[in-house]
């Protein structure tokens, strides 16, 4: 198993999330890890700053390699086990190209997205305006159409026939959206993905802990 | 040559000199490129548009396939070229995971510089606040910092020994930092390490042309 691997996590956190879906997908279970409070600070502790000077989670070390960044930890460890588990990068060069778009315009999604739902966490209180939460309401409706386009073109996965590291990197976001009250009458197509890969075994596995003891989300999103 | 490809590029633009340095280092020269301006708000023309639903800059075609983000587009191309031109993903395990954390770590490098040079442009006026761009300013030098001793610990390139794909998307971050005036006294490793890699062919073949025709550059991060 994967017992030269250690992850410090936070539940419900997507960049955590991704690297934990990954991990089920190649079939790494059994890795070292601890949950932290991003409540009790405890992403600043020396635990962390050991591993990761951000003092940001996810952390994770295989053996000697440390490599925090969600999106970095994906690609090393699909690189590091290519044959083992699921195959997460297609072969076909159409499906590739797509595959990484997607995975990158991923980061658009989950920024814009960040950007409403933490805005009074990123922004001090005397310079908040509701014109630009306005805005940033407007600028996520807007990311959400292309993703319905996108699936509506493109089928059950981001990048077409089969499960990918799009999927791995996207779906926490999607999850997040829906948790936070988005609708999915609005959002058919998202609503249907969202609901196909909840049920994925390696997702099921790694759903945010705090989301299992409290199934009901907010509803911060429910009018985008 | 790479005729089966096309690049929409504008010049200045980080993203879309990682692409081209990218192409450049995977001998894939002599592609189709058309550089629009951003000032004349080409980005936004039906040309772009038709690759590329954001209207952004750099818009990449190779074939059919369409790969606008600019990790995306390096990732994709050194996946399809793997063999030709330079190797950019190293063999070793302890330096591939140097490579992808360096490199997506580069994306929150180029972040905390966009938030300080294009505060006003992001911020519309009456939502600016000189303490925000002030909390920018400092995230700016803490991430600076970092990179320094990144650089002093790894030495000559961000993943160790050889030039790689976090060279190739990083490179023209520290490059903008220093046209915006950045002190190589204050920062000597990222001063070493952009006095080093200016050098390279392929980052000199593609340097922005608007910065070969005029030099001088600002001095937006001389206090930084």
């Amino acid at each position: 198993m994967a017992q030269d691997m250690t992850l410090l996590w936070g539940s419900g956190s997507c960049p955590c999330w991704r690297v934990m879906i990954l991990l089920e997908e190649k079939n790494l279970q059994g890795y070292n890890h601890k949950l932290l409070s991003f409540d009790k600070k405890e992403h600043k502790s020396q635990e962390v700053l050991d591993i990761n000077p951000r003092g940001q989670l996810p952390s994770f070390k295989h053996g000697d390699n440390v490599v925090n960044d969600s999106y970095a930890a994906c690609f090393y460890l699909e690189s590091q086990f290519k044959s083992q588990g699921n195959q997460l990068i297609p072969d076909s060069p159409a499906e590739q190209a797509l595959m990484y778009q997607r995975m990158f315009e991923g980061l658009t999604l989950y920024e814009k997205l960040n950007a409403v739902i933490y805005y009074d966490w990123f922004v001090p209180e005397g310079e908040r305006h509701d014109s630009a939460l306005k805005r940033n309401k407007e600028a996520l409706a807007t990311e959400l159409k292309l993703w319905e386009g996108y699936l509506q073109k493109h089928g059950k996965h981001l990048a077409g026939r089969s499960f990918s590291l799009a999927d791995v990197t996207v779906f926490p976001t999607v999850a997040t959206l829906f948790r936070m009250g988005l609708s999915a009458e609005s959002y058919p197509q998202l609503g249907q993905y969202h609901a196909l890969l909840k049920e994925r075994p390696g997702i099921k596995r790694s759903w945010p802990p705090h989301w299992l003891e409290n199934p009901k989300g907010q509803d911060a999103l429910k009018d985008i």
